[in-house]
């Protein structure tokens, strides 16, 4: 240890980003040179699973390809231009939020700014309450914009990869968002030490500023994208597939361009602002809770960046993990991506293990002292590798189990298809019930890890499990893109006109992106998990609460209150999915009832006719863009006030009773929403497909089972992209919140009771 | 105070009861002399309601009448052989659930027949271990067979009622069992006092198993029956109104009879055994934590039966109540149902509150002391006249927006049947946000009154909170009990063939009963979590447990699993449903196609067909009840040895997390899924009925928008009348056995952490 472990560290950290960003690059330069019409396949084995057909087709008919281009540039505009008109209330969310935090923390103290004595590190002098409150303002910032710039990008890229390239923008998005948040966190601790010097309290406190930053974007993006890619969605399908029986993506349908736009605005943007969030929070809260035990006083450099050592070591495996994946297992055929995913999900657990033991042994002293709530506690180094491991192990069964839940190769789904039989109700009772039962084994393990982490490392444990879990981010990352980039590529497939071969390919890909979609939000949620408890509990540390009785009134009531939030958050965001969507249905029909020929142009329309279509489709493009902007406001409205509002006037036990209740109550909402959705879109798929007699039995498609098999799907739309995966945002952004404001509250709070 | 007033207390309390029972054999006097066929209409206002038409159509039609008697015949038998089978399974669970009570609890000194030094009232000798064994068995049992007999009673007096007569025999209900219910549990204590003289602890410990036989045998009529229904209903839904496009209760549906008696098996008879549980419970919560303040160490028999005074003084005001309404207002339209019931609520909600006051200032001390695990609490006995009556009041808001979001008179439920416009998938998305979004209000009004009554008289003030919300239940029960039997009468008089100005009538009647239905499991929902949270502090108390704090790994992973419980619990009933109704609907499909002439039967077709087709039904009848006894045993086990497993294996405080976890999800779920369903069959009844313009424009029956209507509805039913329901159950059973086996657990409990 000392110097010179510390100098290494000082090192490791940066490189380890600079590589995974110089990797994304370098896939990004790769992805680029594939002209859509070229015949260069030198990019990389998978590539040939799509072009092998489209490279023909791309051959006979130059029109396709010009088409499949022209396609690709509208989604992109579409999906820039909502996004830089959602920046723009974010830019007066974070101005204002910015102002709050500010008044809020520098009130603590009455602006004083004098130097003050620290909580933990005793004898010390730390730096004034207004400092931190400046600075956590600017961390704040330094979080959101990070947050957006990683939600850009990968929108970027995603749209800026084609159909061919599915496979390979999907890397770049993990190593680009996982690298940037390190990097970014990492230089912003470096430069606030500038002036904090030895005062790592409030060093500490004031990064949590970058969490709340950086979560309260994702909530934005996640909501407002989530929202919008669904109204696009349903609005599509009902009119679509329902009324109109035209195949999904048919370029007849006006709100086509709107669905691939929402793929990319909510799936991809949201998706990449959510992970960036779990990953800045768990760090930011492990980082906290680090600095106020011993070797944050001994000012050990090189122990306190144990979790940012652990996200580096993150990126070298799953960097290894990649090359390793792409020369090992060829693929052959569309069949083998889910279990080569799988593949690639096991490598990286098994690496990462190594890494952790390494970076335990090597980072942590033997030895050390961590703060349990008022208590002292011995830590050895291999406790740590325990909580980190158990962590990224618990992650692997989630992610497992969710497959098993949401793939359409096992009995669950197949189930579900099956009950179609009886039409969409028997469908709906019986993905509900799936959706309730995928959420047993996630919850024990779940529970497992927090039971060892907290038992062998207290809240500390928690914050680094989570990190484990959050370690194999670009590898899971680069498997949730996969989804909705294949959702992409399968509808430009079909609205260039390709052939039907190409699009049976696009739809199993498509099929097989589900499910990892579903990984990813599986993934998301179980960290989300971790990441609130430790957030919670260092909330707790700093407002100063001795315990959490659940049996006294005040605690009680936030409980209760707290696990009825994920409802109120869910019934809002539904609601504006349904009534937009019932706008954007309107639309659909109106267009097709006044626009001659719509309804009767032929499978393969003409360039021109398309075009055409496309300026009217600005019309659907509008009324989501306008009906997400305007819905995303009031759930985020719910989440962002309920901390601020119950801490003022409740209190802090309160407030600890609301984000135990949230955290308990919104896990199972979240996992049986996303899985439901994911199970009932693969049902859809699995009869579409007919891929075995029993799935030929109940097709075509078309037929009664098909139809409602289509309603489930579209019911599932916003259970699974807006509701679910909104969830875990909730239930971190309010505890991390709580942590940012827990002074003001612990000084000025509780207003309620003080006039009882 | 001192004798006079003990000896008052001591008439007081049975003659109440006797009272109630008395009015109850009463009214079902009057109810029986009404003869299907007779003219006379002496028995009541309401009876004319149906009577009107139908009293024509019977004197012109003795067929008709014939046919009714003998659907009612059916019925009634259906039910009573599905509740014999029923209790042949009940009968071994009591027998052995009976044997591991006295084993666990006998083994907690080891089966010593030595007297103990006593808990709370310390320097008296208390009764042994083994005795309290003996006699928590004997409890158990008794509060079995009651809660059987409120069921069975329950059922026979729904059965017994015909169409003409559904508002008189709802009355009969709700007394007989709020009345029988009282007076077993003071008869118990009156004696088990004979054995335990002067060691109240070891009696009102013993009572405790009273509330659990209860609510064990609740637990199974609400699933069993639940499930029973859900099968037949949804069954006869998707083969007649989806395929066949024939109407509801339909004669030539072979389901139809299966689904009548499910209403009375499910709905009936599973919720007053689920009321009765509620009612048996939160007595003996209220009853055991007194038994350890400072009236219980003195002896002070009138304090002590402050619970049941309560219970006393809401039959008196019911009946109050009933006198009162039936004279005062006459409604004249089907239209006035719903808001004279809602009238009544009103009117025995404030006569309640005065009774409440009187009842407070007469049987306690003006200032006594409470145990709040471990300090002492000093509380005036006005304190408690608040604490009864905020749970009253909760109730009645409980109720009200809980009308307000499932009747058809208001815009939620228009909305959702607006929504049908573009389909089933729209309406599912509706109707799920309306659910989740009815639970905001209830949750507050649930939290207020915990806090209060908390505040005021800790565990005891949440007790009796319970009690108050419970007084009215006579009240409740008897609003409940109107929807199944209205949803009866008129299967019946669609069967009978009676015409269709009938039919419309009993429609909107059973509207109205849905809402009713919706009120009642509010309240039985609100109950159980005041309920809950009581038994759960007395558990606390009973196991010593100092706190339940969160930030203990132990309580931590309780909590996030129990609230995972009710998904878990979910998942089974709905997929038995979903499983069982695939069952049913091939059934009634081969039936149809294979007896000839079956839907080619006139719209009224001949008595002797119906008979014919009765023998058919059987196989309905048969599948149905095979279906719901095997389904229910998973669910049950999971319940009854939750508790058993965590308690032994992890330990109290795991435990305690557990039940406060389930608490705070199982609510949440069970008021969206009781609310949600209520509103998609209100929705489609809201069509069906064209009462408006908007409504008009929907319809009519048989229109795309009614389809999509009739799909939500059908998902509704397992979610209203299976899953939903029997949440509130879980939460209470679960909380009530901890608080049986608590000294086992506290003795012997945690062998898994023992060996780590």
């Amino acid at each position: 240890m000392g110097a010179s472990s510390e100098a290494l560290t000082q090192v490791l950290i940066p490189v380890a980003a600079l590589v995974g960003i110089g990797f994304a690059l370098l896939q990004w330069l790769l992805v680029s040179r594939v002209k859509v019409s070229s015949h260069d396949s030198s990019n990389g084995y998978k590539v040939k699973l799509i072009e092998a057909d489209e490279e023909e087709e791309c051959i006979d008919n130059i029109e396709i390809s010009i088409k499949c281009a022209q396609i690709q540039h509208a989604i992109s505009l579409g999906a820039t231009s909502f996004l830089f008109t959602e920046y723009k209330y974010l830019g007066i969310f974070m101005g204002v939020f910015g102002v709050i935090i500010f008044l809020f923390l520098g009130s603590v103290k009455g602006f004083s700014t004098k130097s003050e004595p620290c909580t933990y590190n005793k004898g010390s002098t730390c730096k004034p309450a207004l400092a931190n409150a400046v600075f956590s303002t600017i961390a704040f910032l330094l979080g959101a914009l990070t947050s957006v710039l990683s939600g850009f990008l990968g929108m970027k890229i995603a749209t800026y990869a084609n159909a061919r390239t599915t496979l390979e923008a999907r890397k770049v998005m993990g190593f680009l968002l996982a690298a940037n948040g390190l990097l970014v966190l990492y230089v912003s601790i470096y430069l606030f030490k500038l002036y904090y010097g030895d005062d790592w309290e409030g060093l500490y406190e004031s990064i949590t500023g970058y969490g709340l930053g950086g979560s309260s974007m994702a909530l934005f993006g996640r909501v407002g994208g989530g929202i919008y890619t669904k109204i696009a969605d349903v609005g599509a399908d009902l009119v679509g597939k329902v009324e109109r029986n035209i195949p999904e993506d048919d370029p007849r349908n006006p709100a086509v361009i709107a669905d691939k736009v929402g793929d990319n605005v909510g799936d991809i943007a949201g998706m990449g602002s959510d992970l960036f969030g779990s990953y800045a929070e768990s760090s930011c809260a492990a980082l906290f809770v680090a600095s106020i035990s011993s070797f944050g006083i001994n000012h050990d450099v090189t122990a306190m960046s144990y979790p940012l050592i652990i996200s580096s070591m993150g990126i070298v495996v799953c960097l290894i993990t990649t090359l390793f994946a792409t020369d090992m297992f060829e693929i052959k055929n569309v069949r083998e991506i889910e279990p080569s995913l799988k593949q690639q999900l096991l490598i990286s657990t098994i690496l990462m293990t190594a890494g952790i033991a390494m970076v335990s042994f090597f980072a942590l002293p033997s030895e050390f002292i961590l703060f349990d709530f008022g208590n002292e506690k011995e830590v050895k180094n291999w406790h740590l590798f325990f909580c980190v491991s158990i962590g990224l192990w618990a992650g692997l069964v989630i992610g497992y189990i969710t497959e098993y839940y949401t793939s359409n190769a096992y009995s669950p789904v197949q189930d579900v298809a099956d009950s179609c039989r009886t039409g969409a109700a028997t469908n709906v009772i019986f993905g509900l019930a799936l959706g309730y039962k995928s959420v047993i084994i996630p919850i024990f393990a779940i529970s497992i890890s927090i039971y060892v982490s907290f038992s062998l490392a207290a809240m500390y444990g928690i914050a680094v499990a989570a990190l484990g879990m959050l370690s194999t981010i670009s590898t899971g990352l680069a498997i949730d893109a996969y989804g909705p980039i294949s959702d992409n590529a399968g509808g430009i497939a079909e609205m260039a006109g390709m052939s039907h071969k190409i699009r049976e390919r696009t739809d199993a890909l498509d099929a097989a992106g589900n499910t990892t979609a579903a990984i990813g939000k599986g993934f998301a949620i179980g960290s989300a998990a971790l990441v609130s408890l430790a957030l919670f509990g260092a909330y707790v540390s700093r407002a100063g609460i001795k315990s959490v009785d659940v049996l006294t009134p005040k605690v009680f009531i936030g409980l209760i209150v707290g696990a009825m939030l994920p409802y109120w958050f869910s019934a809002m965001t539904m609601k504006s999915v349904g009534s937009a969507a019932l706008k954007m249905v309107e639309e659909v029909r109106r267009q097709f009832n006044s626009i001659p020929g719509l309804m009767e142009g032929t499978a393969k329309p003409d360039y021109a006719n398309l075009l055409e279509q496309r300026r009217q489709q600005q019309n659907c493009v509008k009324i989501s863009t306008d009906a997400s902007l305007r819905a995303m406001i009031p759930p985020g409205a719910l989440v962002m006030l309920t901390p601020l509002i119950v801490g003022t006037f409740l209190g802090v036990e309160t407030l600890a009773g609301v984000l135990a209740g949230s955290l308990v109550s919104g896990v199972q909402v979240a996992i049986s929403a996303s899985n439901t959705g994911g199970a009932w879109d693969n049902a859809k798929k699995y009869i579409e497909a007919g891929g075995s007699e029993h799935a030929k039995s109940l097709g075509p498609k078309g037929s009664d089972c098909h139809k409602a098999a289509v309603i489930g799907d579209t019911i599932g739309d916003p259970l699974k992209d807006t509701s679910g995966p909104s969830l875990n945002i909730l239930i971190k952004l309010m505890a991390v919140e709580s942590l940012v404001f827990a002074p003001f509250f612990a000084a000025h709070g509780g207003l309620l009771f003080k006039f009882i």
